[in-house]
C-alpha cells in the first residue's frame, strides 16, 4: 500500500456525527481504500474542548479547538463541515474553498440559507462541496436527483423529511396521547432537541425542501418565501378523524412544478394522505421521499434521516467520492442549471382540504358556516362532529370540495370572524398526488 | 455553444428501450448539455430492419443493420448496448471495451453471465461499463451501491425485481384469479412475454441478484449456484391463506451475508412477507427493494422495474456519468472489492416455513405429517385446512417453528413419499426480516 497516493481528511466539529463519521470511517478504512486504490488518513479534527470524554478515541494530537485550523491545514484535502449553524460553520467553509479544497457538509440550514455563495466559491477556486447528509440523512436522495435520475424533469416531489415530527406524529395516532406529553416524552428520549421549534414548526423540513427543490428544478426557494406550518396545532381529533378515514397525517415537504407554467410551489404543512401511498406508511424516525420525474414515473426512498450513524453513511459516501475526485484531477462535476421559476400563485394552487374548528353548540351553526365558505366558492364535502374541551360547544371537522389555495384561506378567515366560531380554526390540506 | 466539446452517442438495438432512450434524449439534450457544458450527439444506431416504422424518427443516414458498425465507429465515445442476450451483444461490447470506448447497458443476463470478462477488458483499455438499467429500471439502486451507501457492510438486501411476477401476483391476489388465466391476461396486455419462461420461473430475478450481490459484496453468484424458485406453483389457496394471516406473498430475491461467518446466501423465490414491510406493499408492475446496511440501517428504493420509459431514466443518467467522466479524462472509477465467499450452507441458513399439501380425508393423517417432520427436528406451529380440488382429499397449510433449509427439505421430501400425502407439497418461506 506504501505507493498509493494519500487523502487527507480533517473533521471540524467532532460532535455525535462527527464521532460517527470518524469511528464508521476507521473501521471501513481497510475497505475503501482498496476500493478507491488511494489511503485514507483522517488527519485532524476539532473540537470545542480536548478534554471532553468521546466514543471514539482520538489521538490528542490530532485534536484542536480551532476549527479555521482544520480548514486551512495545507495537508488537508477534504474538510468535513459538520459543526452546524451559519457563523462559524460558513466561515471554516469559505475558508477551505477558497484554498481549493472539497468541503462535505451535513449542514443543511448552510445549503440553503448560503447555497449560491458557497457553491460560486467551490466552482472559483476548483474544489467541490458535497451535502449528501444535509437531506433526508442516510438515503442517497440528493445523488439520486443530480444523477440517478437526471434524465427527468419533475412534476412533484413530496415526503417525510423530519424524523423528529415523523416520531411525534407516530406516537400520537399510536398512543392516542396529545402532542405536548408526546413532544417532552421525545425529548427526554433525545429524538427531540431541547429547543424543538425549528423541528415541529417546519423549518427544518423547509430548509431540506429548498436544497431538494434547487437540485430538481435550478431554482433557489428561500424558506420565507414559502408556505411553512408546522405540527403543534394538531390534536387527537385530527388523528382520530384521519383514521377513520383511512388517510394519515404527515408533515410534507410538497415541491411541484407545472412543466407547462414553469411555475413553481414549495410548500412545508402536515397532510392528510391516503394510507394507500408508501409515504403515509413510513413511520417514526424515518424519512421517506416520493420523486416523480417525466421519463421515469414514481420513484421512492425510504430510510433513517437523522441520527449519528445514517448520517455518518452519508458525509462517509460522499468523502468517498470527493477522494475518487481529486485522484483523478478533481474536475469539475455537472451541475444543475440555475433557472428562476416563478412562483405558483395560490389562486392557481388546487386541492381539498379539511377545517378542524369549535363552534357554539346551537341551531343554525353550520348553515352560516356553509353560507361564509360559499362566498368565497368553497363548497363543504363533508361534515363530521365530536365533542369539544369547551363548554356548550362542539368540534365540527369539515372537508371541501376542490378548491384553489387562494379561496380556502379567504374563507377560513372568514370563518375565524364568525360569530358562534370559537378559538382558532385549522386548516390541512388532503393531498391527491397521483390519484 | 460550437466551442464545446463534442459527445458521440451510438446505439446498438433501436427496439423499444432504444427508441425511449433516442426519444427522451433528445427532448432533454438541451439541459443535459447544459449541465455537462458539452454537445450531446447521438451519431448512430443499429436496426434489424431499415425499413420498419419506428415511435421516433431518426435520420436514415444515422441507422445500420450491423450494430458491430456503430460499437467500433472510431467517432463514436459511448456505445448503448441495447440489444439484450449473451451473443451479438456480447460481441459488441468486447469490441467497443476493447476500443477504450464507454458501454451503457440494460443487459442483466449479460452483466450477470460474464461481468468480470467484461469489467477486466474495461479496465484493461481504459474504458468504462455501466448498467444500472440492468436491476430494478429506473430506480437508480446501482448507484445506491456502488456510491450513495459505500460506508456500509449489507447484512441483507431483499426486493421485488420482476415486474412481471409481481404484476401477476397482485392480479392474483386482487381479483381471486388462477395464476394461468392472469398470465394469458398479462401475455395479451404486454406484461408478459410469450415466452414467460425467464420471467416466472424466477432467472430474470436471479441474474438481477447476481449482479446485487456483486456489488454489494464483490462476490460472484452464478444462478446455477442460487436457489430459484418461481412462481407458477402458487395457487388461490397460498393467497388467500397469505390474506388471512396479514402476509403478501411476493417474488423475492434475498441476499444475506453473515458479517461474523462472511457466509453469503442469495436465494430467489416465492415469499410470504408480513403487510407491515413495505415491500410487501409494493404492487403492479412495481419493483422494490430493501437494503440493509450496518452503518445505514435500512433503506427502501422503490420504481418501476422495466418498461420503455423507466429504462430509459436509467439509460440516459448513465450515459450522462459516462459522459462527464469522459469529458474530465475518463480516469477510473473507484471499484467493489473482488472477494470470494462461501456460501451458506443449508443447515445454517434459519427460519419458519409454510407447506401446502393436499391429503387423503382420513383420520390420522396429520399425526403421520407430523410425526415425519418430527424425525427431521421439524415441529408444527400451526395447521388450517381448506376444501382441496381433489375428490376424497383435503388441502393442509402446515406452518413451522423456526428450523432450517436442510431440515425442511428433507422433511418435505419425507411428505411426499408418504402413503395419503396427494401430488406435490409446496414449501414456501416465511420471512422474518427484521422482526
Amino acid at each position: 500500500m506504501s505507493d498509493l497516493p494519500i487523502v487527507n481528511i480533517g473533521i471540524c466539529g467532532l460532535g455525535t456525527v462527527g464521532q460517527g463519521v470518524w469511528k464508521h470511517l476507521t473501521r471501513s478504512r481497510a475497505t475503501l481504500e482498496a476500493r478507491l486504490g488511494a489511503r485514507l488518513r483522517l488527519k485532524k479534527a476539532s473540537v470545542r474542548s480536548l478534554t471532553k470524554k468521546r466514543g471514539v478515541r482520538v489521538a490528542p494530537t490530532k485534536l484542536t479547538t480551532d476549527p479555521m485550523a482544520v480548514a486551512t491545514d495545507p495537508s488537508i484535502q477534504i474538510v468535513c463541515e459538520l459543526i452546524g449553524g451559519t457563523t462559524v460553520a460558513k466561515d471554516v467553509t469559505i475558508a477551505a474553498l477558497r484554498l481549493g479544497k472539497t468541503v462535505v457538509s451535513a449542514n443543511k440550514a448552510l445549503v440553503c440559507g448560503h447555497g449560491p455563495e458557497i457553491f460560486a466559491e467551490a466552482r472559483k477556486h476548483g474544489g467541490h462541496y458535497f451535502f449528501e447528509a444535509s437531506v433526508a440523512g442516510g438515503i442517497p436522495i440528493i445523488k439520486a436527483l443530480r444523477e440517478g435520475l437526471v434524465a427527468n424533469r419533475f412534476d412533484r416531489i413530496y415526503g417525510i423529511l423530519n424524523g423528529t415530527c415523523n416520531y411525534i406524529l407516530t406516537r400520537m395516532e399510536r398512543e392516542g396521547l396529545a402532542y405536548p406529553v408526546i413532544l417532552q416524552e421525545a425529548k427526554a428520549l433525545g429524538y427531540a432537541e431541547a429547543d424543538e421549534a425549528l423541528d415541529v414548526e417546519g423549518w427544518d423540513t423547509a430548509h431540506k425542501a429548498s436544497i431538494i427543490a434547487y437540485l430538481a428544478h435550478g431554482s433557489w426557494v428561500p424558506t420565507k418565501a414559502m408556505n411553512v406550518e408546522g405540527i403543534t396545532q394538531l390534536t387527537q381529533t385530527d388523528i382520530l378523524y384521519a383514521r377513520a378515514n383511512d388517510l394519515a397525517i404527515k408533515l410534507l415537504a410538497v415541491i411541484e412544478r407545472d412543466l407547462a407554467t414553469d411555475e413553481l410551489s414549495v410548500i412545508v404543512a402536515p397532510i392528510l394522505i391516503s394510507r394507500n401511498k408508501v409515504i403515509a406508511n413510513v413511520n417514526e424516525v424515518y424519512n421517506g421521499v416520493s420523486v416523480t420525474g417525466d421519463v421515469v414515473g414514481e420513484t421512492v426512498y425510504i430510510g433513517r434521516g437523522a441520527g449519528q450513524d445514517a448520517t455518518s453513511s452519508a458525509v462517509i459516501s460522499d468523502i468517498v467520492d470527493a477522494a475518487a475526485l481529486l485522484l483523478r484531477g478533481n474536475a469539475a462535476l455537472p451541475e444543475p442549471v440555475e433557472h428562476h421559476c416563478p412562483r405558483r400563485p395560490p389562486e392557481r394552487s388546487f386541492g381539498s382540504y379539511y377545517i378542524r374548528l369549535d363552534v357554539r353548540d346551537e341551531p343554525g351553526v353550520l348553515a352560516k358556516i356553509s353560507a361564509a365558505t360559499a362566498k368565497f366558492g368553497v363548497s363543504i364535502a363533508s361534515v363530521q362532529q365530536s365533542a369539544s374541551a369547551r363548554a356548550n360547544a362542539a368540534t365540527l371537522m369539515l372537508t371541501t370540495h376542490e378548491t384553489n389555495e387562494k379561496a380556502i384561506r379567504s374563507a377560513v378567515a372568514q370563518l375565524r370572524r364568525l360569530a358562534g366560531v370559537l378559538g382558532e380554526p385549522l386548516l390541512l390540506r388532503i393531498a391527491s398526488f397521483g390519484e
